[in-house]
């Protein structure tokens, strides 16, 4: 996947009136309102306030939202649609003009197409031309997004929006993946079809702050008290470097090193334990079915609100995966006396050096990810798995 | 466990209305009122209303509740303190005589030992005695209830109280457990402390439902349309045999039988798959350190909404737990065509056949289970799970 | 598989001498005489011996030997034939009257069909009819087994052959089995091709001695010196029942409890663990992918010299899977103050309570499975894993 | 562990001839001469002979003299001695200063020390210094080795010893380790004892032969007939680069990837899987309690002749660890196509890049590990295992 363009991605929430108003932007967004109303409430209390005072009110809230949308249909306005496809293959390419020339035409959409593939098309007033810049930039912008490939081309859209998210219908290149579930060979009928009434189920994203030791040769007495309950945190030992979401998990493993790694876990801000292991994956359960998976931890149904911590060949025979509701938040350092760093990746991506006294701070991201279905392919996550996994088919 | 007295335990629940008003009974629950006022309209709908809207209101309202609970310390006015104490050991019988005692002399409270250890205690105008059957009928008799044992008498308590559940506050006589936080050496301290106050966290317990085939010889197309969303369900196949409530999990194996047995799972009245295994786990949160575990299933904290599907030796390699929101229900049967019956274990006891063509429903009980914590032994799972568990201690 | 007929399977052997001359018996055995030869003289060792070095000798004989059979083809001389079918399949019934009337056409064998099925066929000078016993006391007078249905069947075989064991065909009704690799629609073929050259390949077995508590009121101090060195043992506290072979597994479990068991295993005489479970697996590296793999056990490629002790669903986190070399002997105890019997199957089958207190003795038999193959089909244990477990193809 | 002088210890054998001979080289094995008489004929034969062939005598050949020595004390004649220690610990520097002075006045030995630690000593003409080059070209030198440190101490002892390996008696520092069974406070009893009778255990090694793609431009078509029954193998595709043995494990992962790695395995020259997944961990009995563990792999005692192949993170969920016998070699290729290199790491060291078209060949090493054993501290594994796994403690 090292095709895609991964530069603009990172943000960096300098205020707590940044993590404030998550929804709503586009214009389907906005015909959310009514259902989360009731939540804004919530996101007006005054800056600053504790790291898991936010988070509770981040997971209520979206908890909200979800019950309010699960088997509500939205009639959307939809102006605008962006489409993202996977690079670098024909017949993507090829599918890509097919659907591209059946919007201009058949809609009144302006369409968005990635500005690498400008080659490709004709101008056409409503053919316009996307960059990573621009969706981390004007997410409202578009009131639908495309995708077209497979779950690695759906994290990629995940990656474009660090923040709001616009609703997404995920098509499948190949065979329907665990996140795309719309057949590319009908989209015709599916974009009809949502065009009038569409679904929306909410994936949980989590948000991880890497944060730098300021000073790389003094030791600092790591400890509960570090990982302080304040939003900016740590402003003495610590600076911020970057802010990723992620939809599946963020993994941070002994990379190139042969040997285990040893990771400090800390939990709302107390001690939990020290994972002597290849790595650690912090899932999503919308990631259960991926990394965590073959990591030995378990399938979880994507609406339990929930945080999948699972050792990657642990030491510890005892050390089993462990799920923590996702109103926790945690911490996650290399020991300041270790021999190596760890890494992370972020969706399997963005590898990234955590040096020891560095630390990853994981929680739930104010900003989910609106997957799109239609009535006819109401989301079932059962099937998936069976379809994919092919649960108990042997 | 076999010298607990288990009759009178199983409920029948014959209307709607029995569904209602879990919350407040005692005096103790009547003090939690303001939190749960807010809960009680969801209550008064009007039945008779689908099983899925019936459920989605109780796990609503359960979480409602333990949110405003957490954290919040409450002033209970304590008459009445029943005591279930582990039978048939000395050193148990030691220490409640040692406790009732202490009770009689410093506190006001009417106190209730179990009518079996009548002989072990003198007249007192203030100690009466309880029988499985006033547990059963009358439960708003009592403001608190200590248990002295282990995990176990934990459990039997849960069975005990089918529908409402006095506050519990368990004391361990040995080393600490999962579910007894409570150090028995300390009880004066403890005692005086949650008399002034006290806090509360719900557990959630499952609901299990027993319905036998009415015409044994009669073949049913088993099918989704069998398990129907209505409450009272399946008149003309099925008829109700009995309901008993766990705190851990609900176990449906192969008994005596040496071959696999074949268990069909429904989801929300929806046929999920059919598992070739030595049997299957369904659990609780609180459960999942307990039997749930010896099968491979993960770890999970208490808080978190879902119920563990855990497959016991499965016949297929794929075939991994799987943890569904706890806003669903579950139907399990043994195919009409099996040769042998199934074996439902209830928290390990209550050992049950499941012929072929009967099925068993389970999902969440209206009627939690609320464990005590004082301020200095707030809960924390994440200490039980080390000490107990040598959790990556080795 | 309860319609097979399990009399007279279980033998006695009283003295030393009852356990050597596994080889040779039938006319194809004879024929091995040559590649048994120095094997012999271990043999020849007097009695009485101790367990240990008489299990040496057998592993070691049988290892000698498996080397020498290896990729060596058999020119065997076929006199009598017997057939093992899967009884009330009427597909199997059409598929063994081909079969008989090819045979009884085509060759000169005598045929031995099992005598419930003696209704199917039509009187023929070189047909007869088996019983369990006549297999029991002659297994010498058959060359050849044929064995028709699933993998079942071949079990079913090893059984009705406790001792000496014929070489085996085994064709599968359906689709091929791990023990079952014959393709029954070519049945003229194979049968063909092996008359004139034949492969085999030893399976190891496992014998299973169960030996009762004399006294059930007499406390014994159960230890190390219980289960002493000699073949004929603890005369005094025990006495012998019976003798079963398996070819797959094992099993001690906890039968109709619903409560674990405790299990203490020994091997080689010296106390080895205490295993609180649901039960425990003792697997030859033929049944890895039976039930053992079920448990959690890792496949074995049926020529490692293994036994696999897999625990069932164990409380201890860290109680995983473990192999011992097949020289080693094991013994499993019912502790005696246990409050429930454990429950012990042989391959499945024969269900026999193991009270508190009684003792199995494990350890692999003088007596292992030849199973036949034709050069073309050419055992591949890695063919069958992909073909059967799906392995590695989701 | 980096501490360690890796230099010169891979070895390239060039002819069929270097294969033979591993026994006797020190005076020590000097005396196994009689339990190894008859095992030297099967190595004369004559070169050049198959992989296949030449893998057979050697297992054979170690099973045998293994056999024969099981439970048999030798009388040792030492006449030098070399001392391997952890280097960078004080600790561990006392102890050897004080062991060297010990064995310089009590016993008439040539002390070897290595030669990094020259200025830890006085001159004395009975010490002397060795280097990673004497060991690797001169091992019969040494007739008994101490290791003094933990047990990655004894790995890099097998690392210095890549062909016939002295007696080794490996003491801990700290605790007692898998590989480290002597007391390190009772060195002196410990010599004396051994001085007079020793035993040995042969622990089996692999050998690893890393063969690189001649031209990375020229695709080959890989198959079966690339990886063909000759010793010197693939002239023309590939060049042999290095072998090394290990003593625990050999792994293949992804190294900094932070995406999985496809590994095609063939077995026996024959195409078995391809493997998705982190990595793959090919482990001797004796690695079955480290790395191979942490994957998923089983506990295997040390006798058992079996090659441990578990896939690290397998994106399958069918694909367990397979135990294969140790007769048996593997290659491990990178596809041709693969976007990254897979990274090999040796006992958790050496990590070397194996390009998509290289190849790594692991097969039984002609030259185990004689571990040595004192009369009071004959090897028990199950002891062993309890102690460091607390195996079945919780």
């Amino acid at each position: 996947m090292s095709q895609y363009n991964d530069q603009c991605l990172s943000t960096n929430p300098k205020t707590a009136n940044d993590y404030h108003g998550a929804f709503p932007y586009c214009s389907v967004h906005a015909q959310l309102r009514p259902y989360v109303a009731d939540c804004s409430a919530a996101c007006r209390r005054n800056a600053p306030f504790s790291e898991k005072d936010s988070l509770q009110d981040v997971v209520w809230q979206i908890r909200n939202i979800s019950n309010k949308l699960k088997g509500t249909p939205i009639q959307p306005k939809i102006c605008s649609l962006l489409i993202v496809s996977k690079p670098g293959e024909d017949a993507v390419e090829q599918k890509l003009i097919e659907i591209v020339k059946w919007l201009l035409s058949h809609k009144s959409f302006v369409v968005y197409v990635q500005h690498t593939l400008k080659s490709l098309f004709e101008e056409h007033e409503r053919l316009q031309y996307w960059t990573p810049l621009l969706c981390a930039k004007q997410s409202q912008l578009f009131d639908l997004v495309l995708t077209l490939g497979g779950d690695g081309t759906v994290l990629y859209t995940s990656r474009l929006f660090q923040r709001t998210v616009p609703p997404i219908m995920p098509f499948a290149m190949g065979t329907l993946g665990f996140l795309t579930h719309f057949d590319v060979s009908k989209f015709r009928e599916s974009i009809q079809s949502i065009s009038k009434e569409m679904y929306i189920h909410l994936r949980t994203r989590f948000e991880c702050r890497y944060m730098r030791k300021k000073d790389s040769h003094k030791r600092i007495e790591l400890g509960d008290h570090v990982f302080s309950n304040s939003l900016v945190e740590n402003e003495e030992t610590h600076e911020f470097v970057e802010s990723l979401v992620v939809l599946n998990e963020v993994v941070i493993d002994r990379g190139p090193n042969s040997a285990m790694t040893k990771i400090i876990l800390y939990v709302d801000s107390k001690y939990l334990t020290t994972v002597e292991a290849d790595g650690l994956c912090l899932s999503t359960p919308t990631g259960s079915t991926a990394y965590s998976l073959a990591t030995g931890g378990s399938l979880c149904h994507p609406e339990i609100p929930v945080v999948i911590i699972s050792p990657i060949c642990a030491h510890s025979l005892s050390l089993r995966p462990i799920h923590v509701p996702d109103s926790m938040y945690l911490h996650v350092v290399i020991p300041e006396d270790a021999p190596h760093s760890g890494w992370i990746s972020f969706d399997g991506r963005n590898r990234t050096e955590l040096r020891p006294g560095d630390f990853l701070m994981v929680r739930v991201s104010r900003y989910p990810f609106p997957s799109v279905y239609s009535r006819e392919e109401q989301a079932d996550w059962f099937d998936s798995i069976k379809r994919t996994l092919m649960w108990n088919q042997n």
